[in-house]
């Protein structure tokens, strides 16, 4: 493990690192932002942030100006890298898959199946390496941005009691029935369409047990909203089993950081509050 | 003049026009954050934020985290390019000379004197323009960053009444006695160093007039401190001729955007208070 960059910020300190991951069997980085507490040592909780299609670790803490907040409620924040990196690891020319592209999936086919198992890295070997390495507790939350909306949403479904609180900006709700999800499963899962529905919302609120409640901000001049997103599938699988949701609609956000920027102080709260 | 970027953000809209600069003879791009207010029609004062070498409109834009608080004090905030673009402008390939490195002078030296003017493009057109095609008031203030730190403060010092305030992260406050300064002013201005005093904020204090004050925060762990920086040659330039000044020394605080996010909003409310 390796700090490749460390910057004093709004009084904590926002660092990279990299370390070999053995889930991945790839070198990742990831984005640490520490607040004072913790660089005097003290446990924090962790908020997990999961970024989107063609993101590194850097979009996140360059862009999002979420630095402020976790200062201010003491939060630790962890943004890994979208994919598996390096000249080993399959790639693919399209932004939709292969690197940056990981969908916090665990691939089940060939040439994926080796480097491409986002999912076991954010769920088990991230947060094990943080909460070793630093001055961690194990109050985690989770949330994210588009791709990495649906990864938190789904990694925080299937882990029941694992995090105190989710959230997501713009998440791909039900990729099983989208394009961008429906090519990426295809090529990371294979064609029997029911091993796609563990890692889709929609699919898994129906079997939801955990009654952890969604919060979900949503751009309503997002690009990608009829065609990709699709927030009302989110809002009826919800009420179908009376699952909590907030589902905050925003008239003339888009689908930038400038959105997430814009509310991501809200979300840190609404974890804070969760976590403390 | 167009507009090639719009985002809603903070209840305000992040903006990117392109026009066609007389000044500069070229194609020039600035940021434009107008708060609620400026969309709703109501004239509102204006900071312009000048950006350090290798910077375009962007860095600003994205990465400093101001429009939270331009959207609280209801100002709108111009983000100039740092240089003339385009195919047609002289280069270097250096990063602190041409493209990228236009250091707020007018160039008087071939082949810059064509296309570098950008004392005359941030003084004169950009306000005018702004003035003209947006709900701007004529209340002004200029900051910036290093490079434009130091163009913040030059500017403010050289045009009396023309700004209500101004303030400066990182600045190069002697361009005359630094190796960043030397270089660009012998390409720029030529080899009497008397022509550079005009662009020099140390220079241009032992003849200031109006008592304008000066806020300047400056990291202590830049690593431009020494080299470049010098904040020391500021404090005793004001000293001398009791030129007001606030320099804030921020322990543990590097040259990036990390360090301006974390003090942004203390100036733009010292900004706020002054157009107000």
């Amino acid at each position: 493990m390796e700090r490749i960059e460390q910057h004093a910020s709004h009084g904590g300190r926002q660092e990279v690192w990299k370390h070999v991951s053995s889930t991945l069997g790839c070198e990742m980085k990831f984005g640490l932002y520490l607040p004072d507490a913790a660089l005097r040592g003290e446990k924090c909780p962790v908020l997990y942030w999961l970024s989107g299609l063609t993101c590194t670790e850097q979009n996140f803490v360059t862009k999002a100006g979420a630095q402020r907040y976790a200062a201010e409620h003491g939060l630790i924040i962890v943004a890994p890298d979208t994919s598996p990196r390096g000249d080993d690891v399959p790639d693919d020319p399209a932004y939709d898959i292969g690197k940056g592209a990981g969908f916090y999936v665990n691939a089940s086919q060939a040439p994926w199946a080796t480097h491409y198992r986002m999912y076991d890295y954010v769920v088990d070997e991230l947060p094990a390496l943080i909460e070793a390495e630093f001055p961690a507790s194990q109050a985690r939350a989770i949330s994210g941005h588009s791709m990495g909306g649906h990864g938190a949403l789904t990694i925080a479904l299937r882990n029941p009691g694992r995090y105190r609180s989710v959230s997501a900006f713009s998440p791909i709700v039900a990729p099983t029935q989208v394009p961008w999800g429906k090519k990426a499963f295809s090529a990371y899962l294979g064609e029997d369409e029911e091993t796609w529905k563990q890692y889709d919302t929609v699919a898994l609120l129906q079997n939801s047990v955990e009654r952890l409640p969604l919060l979900v901000d949503q751009g309503e001049a997002d690009e990608f909203l009829e065609g990709q997103l699709q927030p009302q599938l989110l809002r009826a699988a919800c009420e179908a089993v009376d699952h909590p949701l907030q589902l905050n609609l925003r008239p003339g956000y888009d689908h930038s950081y400038y959105f997430i920027s814009s509310f991501i102080g809200g979300h840190i709260a609404y974890h804070a509050q969760a976590l403390r």
